[in-house]
């Protein structure tokens, strides 16, 4: 392998690559990188035999070939070089690496040993605009749970279904759907469920992505195959296993009517929780009295050895008196999810799930279950 | 105590006293902060037993008195409020504070147990503009010793004589000295040395301050009074224990005459220190090659299981070549204290200390040990 490329490009694309890389004292191969010669482009992938990621970037290649080397100390060495033209070389199992006055050779190991990422082909699924996916699942990641022992949860949910992308996440204490519209009308009902490693690094992958991203599957595997508009910057695959488990069926869970509606402000209801947080006990605990009559809520925390606080906001209010208790946390991780000012919050009773959303927008909504009275 | 602030000040207070407030099993007050009224203001004092701060911030004064409350509980609650007046008012032994419609109660001990802070009187050792001094003291603290087995030198040793403060850290690796010169001519040579932490405080809180400080000091104890000059700022005094011990008595180890003399730009000496810190071995050692006759000095490292790299950077050179090793982090520290573009590095061959300064300035120097060859 020999072949010219700009430092800034190789940046960018190890530093998409690295991300996933680990320390790995079993399978020490999983530290290294392997670079490639593709059609003209230098192929960087990476893998923690969960998730794969492959990106390309233009260089200018004399000689095809591949290699794997030690990723944190290739891309420690790449970031803090100008920016300018640098010559790679492969020669006997090293990499030597030049840049103007600045040279390296770094110790690599065969490409042979390197696992192979699966190739996944086929029709894509649906192809979607980048920002919009990444802003939908941004919204319903928080209530992923993190918990491994029960990896159908561990994960988003994607359904496919009459041209929309359904995306949810739940931990059982609460629950995120965003439905997406795109324009490729599918007759097919498709389900699966995302790990949420896979899907926090698409996420941090598509932040700073301007493009489409096509997404294609297998029984197994997924690939989101990402396009950016500038052709300057690297073309990004990430593939990930995909859990083999049912997403609970939520749909029932979701209340229909409320007995007491709210119409808030979202930063003053923010500002209040977060000063309740402050005062709430072991649990998180929060509590929120709705006064129809009086157009209040009042927030409120306690610990009996700390002190206690209240906090009177304004609000629309319909429906039935109501007292009832939330993780504060969870709350805050709710209001987080909403990108707008108005909000509606819908309740059944201190027992029953309790739904926030923006008040102009049913594409989304988050679900949370109260704290029981102890 | 009753009395009326505004929310920002208080802020602004309560985020300086509560940095020094731990999480003290032993003696759970000095969790606390003691807020009292006194010459119409309001005074916030917090203390670790080795260092205590006050704070007095603007206060519209109802009724004297005093409380101590937990500080991290306090703060939380006083940082998420809007900037608005906040009534605080002492009923047995709790603080009760409300801002607009936020009400909390907090339950609070007897300023009676909490430890008293030394006042310290007497006339000022000098006076001096705040950033001046906090300039000094960042460029000089990299050097100290964080080891607590060498009191001596596990602080910032102050030297006071003829109009001059001489500032001094060492932790045998290295030593910095900052020379600032002062208007008050004073004919005593005095000298002390302040607990890192102490001098980390005054680092941190000077960093927000315009101003000048007075310093005043007695056997055990120095006072440093911050004054701003903006009147609207709280008025901040840190008090430190002294350290009981003998600094080194470096002037000594300080070299005059070098047998190699350098000339070069700091940032192409950091950049070259940078990439080489990858490369790297356990010991964090670096080699500096010195070649007169190219005008060149190479960088390199080499790690036997990674690989090796070699930056080459021109220089103005004069005396000997040479070959020396030192550890990246004690140069990239010294780099970093120095600010100016060119600057002056003299050696006095491979085992023989360094010393690093900018080219034109003689106020401030920085003195490392190489790494003898193995």
């Amino acid at each position: 392998m020999k072949l010219v490329c700009l430092q800034k490009n190789l940046q960018k694309g190890l530093n998409i690559a690295e991300k996933i890389v680990g320390k790995n004292t079993t399978l020490p191969i999983l530290n290294n990188i392997l670079l490639e010669t593709q059609n003209g482009l230098l192929s960087i992938s990476s893998t923690n035999l969960e998730i794969g990621i492959n990106c390309r970037i233009s260089a200018k290649i004399e000689k095809t070939g591949n290699i794997t080397i030690p990723a944190k100390l290739f891309s420690g060495f790449v970031n803090n070089l100008p920016n300018d033209k640098i010559f790679l070389e492969v020669k006997n199992n090293n990499l030597s690496a030049k840049l103007l006055n600045y040279k390296a050779t770094i110790s690599g190991e065969s490409a042979d040993n390197f696992p192979i990422i699966p190739k996944i082909t086929g029709e894509e699924l649906f192809t979607i605009n980048a920002a919009v996916f990444k802003n939908g699942l941004n919204q319903i990641i928080c209530a992923a749970s993190l918990a491994e022992n029960r990896p159908e949860i561990n994960g988003i949910f994607i359904n496919i279904v009459k041209g929309k992308i359904i995306m949810a996440a739940t931990d059982s204490f609460r629950l995120a759907e965003k439905t997406i519209n795109f324009n490729k009308k599918t007759e097919n009902n498709i389900s699966f469920i995302i790990p949420i490693r896979g899907a926090q690094e698409l996420s941090r992958i598509l932040s700073e992505k301007n493009g489409e991203i096509d997404l294609v599957m297998n029984k197994n595997q997924i690939l989101f195959s990402i396009k950016d508009n500038d052709i300057e910057e690297p073309r990004v695959d990430l593939v990930s296993r995909l859990i083999d488990g049912n997403f609970p069926d939520y749909k029932q869970l979701i209340p229909k009517d409320f007995k007491t509606k709210l119409i808030i402000n979202k930063n003053d209801l923010f500002n209040a929780v977060k000063i309740s947080s402050v005062f709430s006990g072991k649990i998180n605990d929060v509590k929120f009295s709705i006064f129809g009559a009086k157009k209040e809520v009042d927030v409120a925390a306690k610990d009996f050895s700390a002190g206690e606080n209240i906090s009177k906001i304004s609000g629309e209010i319909t429906g039935d008196d109501l007292e009832v208790t939330f993780n504060y946390k969870y709350i805050i991780d709710g209001l987080n999810s909403l990108s707008g000012e108005k909000i509606f919050w819908g309740f059944n009773g201190p027992t029953q799930p309790a739904l926030l959303r923006v008040l102009d927008d049913r594409d989304y909504f988050y679900i949370v279950m109260p704290i029981r009275n102890q």
